[in-house]
């Protein structure tokens, strides 16, 4: 594509502006943008009205417009115009995660079929090019993993907790005077953006292709200073971590959970609102980037390299889904958790292989031990509902369930002293 | 280009090995090493001898290899056999940094004229995949510096010395005998491979093409106890820092000096054989990536991965170059410096801008001064020959000297005290 690109933008919100900010200050840039759709119309804007419309046909159907940018936050309707406008031939750039999570697999047929292409960098970890990074760069790599901080207000709050002693609570309420948490939180502390960002990179770095429902997805919302002061005592820190896992088998595992990490991790030092990636591969051995994970100009700036590739033609290839389109998803593994709990009912209820620490004080109670994911998955409604708090350990392993392991005896080493 | 790669490989060390290894464990690729040229005769190899010749033109000369892999060490060779490869129109991948460093222009042009693709990837920051991150994504991006640490033995070294508190000279020692470093070190501890990396760098940062001979590269050769002690006092860590940095007027400084780093910069914790890259950019903030710096792996992967962009006919755009070819270099700039000296006279002599503190010690004597970068590089082989050591403090500013500004008078504060 080497004539000039005419850009249709919809949204016009924080990352939209930022788009135009980055645009207008970007030199030698082939692209313009010719109309932007917003939803409000009494809204008071910082650009002549002239660029504005409330049809969205007025873009989708403009055969002089050949890029969308896709920056709306209800993703529901950014699946409408992307595939309305993908099926018309328009090359798509997106930044909304939940969208291109829910409904990947089809929009890789839709960018197949008409021969279009949907770039979506600043839909995973803002200004840090990881989707680029794994699809060009780690093609043909041994990969072995991907895992980070993915999502910036929840590694702000876990940060003020640590540094700044607030209860979780006091932190999300500044997080979210300062805006960096949304009026309903859940999507950031429980850990549902953190997931989509993850689906997203595990089909780019292991051709997997998953549904969201599939995936687990465990937050910090139940975080107490009891937690926060275990940590602390040991030198660790607790992250909100995805973690996307190859086995020995080809399978992968993607789950999102609340990790203890020590300062030895390259994540111990990315806090606030910054975001890491830590890719695990045979040969570059360990890598790890970061950057600034959210607001309206890093992300700006993703999308805008989005749409500078697009003026060369640029779409992924999905490379590692071309070598082996068949993947198993594989979330039957074991890990190695701390479990902050009341009642002793319940620790005998889950099905743990191994408990290593029981703790009880006169403050709180908790046991560390390895059992199926899949058996948290199970009480995660009840562990939410009594504020109880899981997550894994720092040297946590994740080892798929054979069925020649099985389920081991359940032994109970029960320790004693303060936390 | 679809067919399938022919590939013709130019040297059989630690790195054509490395990319043997994960060229033969990498699925779905496709690419074969046709025919491997070496030097030594004599030399007994791990694979099959019918894959050897001793004749360049043997490959070089041959219609049916499409790709030549070159990683042999002799810069001046490797330039013949790129330039009459390109010219053969034969794509090229190489890691030889000096190479690429002393005749990037003609490479470039080479390139257009044949029509035909130069990688060179694995020739900065190992397993990094910081060339192509420059090129692709941070096009349009407003960029202001990119620095970090490029070179795995010097820093092995200074690591080392600040852990085990070693003397540089033992130090040296270990990695010699660890085969991190050469036999003649100086390519790698007087900061030249840093240098070259640079330089390659800033080309695709900035569009600026500078010859090697040109910019100045300080090293640690002459480290001392005291200069270790000096750093350790303050909480800090000396790292070989190369330094790209725009400025407003848009010119562009490049050197490699030693600099002092606190645990807030991302470089403190980049130890041993890893690398570092800081990219700062107007939109996508600070971003940070860090990986394995050399050895035949990394080093392998980063070839693959330039074999493979090759598959599906990328090239670099050097769009920076394109969007300004007359980006102008300047190295006429102050920096703030820590300088350990014997001869007052020496001191008289340089021409600081001031001086902020002068230590005298019964041990040592050093100086923290602001001062032109050139007059160091004026008085580089006194410095040497002294054993004297300089190093940019940690928040060096690195500003153009504008004729308004001027020299200033010399105001000495003379502090007292131990270091």
């Amino acid at each position: 594509m080497s004539n000039k690109l005419q850009i249709g933008l919809f949204g016009f919100g924080c990352v939209g502006q930022g788009l135009y900010d980055v645009l207008s200050k970007s030199s030698g840039f082939r692209a313009d943008i010719s109309k932007i759709c917003v939803k409000q119309q009494s809204k008071k804007r910082p650009i002549d009205a002239k660029y504005f419309t409330y049809d969205r046909f007025e873009i989708l159907d403009n055969p002089e417009i050949n890029v969308i940018v896709e920056l709306i936050d209800d993703a529901n309707e950014a699946y409408k115009i992307v595939k309305y406008a993908l099926e018309k031939g328009k090359h798509v750039v997106t930044a909304n995660k939940k969208m291109v999570a829910n409904h990947l697999k089809e929009l890789v047929e839709l960018q197949h079929k008409y021969n279009v292409s949907l770039l979506y960098e600043a839909s995973s970890c803002g200004s840090i090019p990881i989707v680029r990074t794994l699809e060009e760069y780690y093609d043909n790599e041994l990969l072995f993993s991907v895992s980070g901080i993915f999502n910036g207000t929840s590694n702000y709050i876990l940060t003020k907790t640590i540094f700044e002693n607030l209860s979780y609570a006091a932190a999300l309420k500044q997080a979210q005077d300062l805006g960096f948490a949304e009026t309903d939180p859940t999507n950031d502390v429980e850990g549902f953006d953190a997931k989509y960002k993850a689906i997203i990179l595990a089909a780019h770095a292991f051709g997997l292709f998953v549904q969201p429902e599939k995936v687990f997805n465990f937050g910090i919302s139940t975080l107490s200073e009891w937690d926060v002061t275990y940590a602390k005592e040991k030198g660790l820190k607790i992250k909100l971590i995805p973690t996307i896992k190859k086995h020995d088998d080809g399978s992968v595992s993607v789950f999102v959970a609340p990790q203890f990490v020590n300062s030895a991790n390259y994540l111990f030092n990315v806090e606030n609102e910054f975001n890491g990636v830590i890719v695990e591969g045979a040969f570059s051995d360990k890598q790890f980037l970061s950057g600034k994970g959210a607001g309206g100009h890093p992300t700006g700036s993703a999308v805008l390299s989005d749409i500078s590739a697009l003026s060369y033609g640029y779409k992924y290839e999905y490379k590692k889904y071309k070598q082996n389109d068949n993947v198993k998803f594989n979330n039957d593994v074991l890990v190695k958790v701390y479990l902050r709990y009341e009642d002793d009912n319940f620790i005998k209820q889950l099905k743990f292989e191994e408990i290593y620490v029981k703790h009880t004080s006169d403050r709180f109670k908790y046991v560390i031990g390895q059992l199926p994911i899949g058996e948290l998955a199970k009480y995660q409604d009840y562990i939410k509902e009594h504020k109880l708090f899981v997550s894994l350990t720092k040297e946590s392993p994740i080892t798929p369930i054979t069925k020649k392991e099985g389920k081991l005896a359940e032994k109970e080493l029960v320790h004693a002293g303060k936390a």
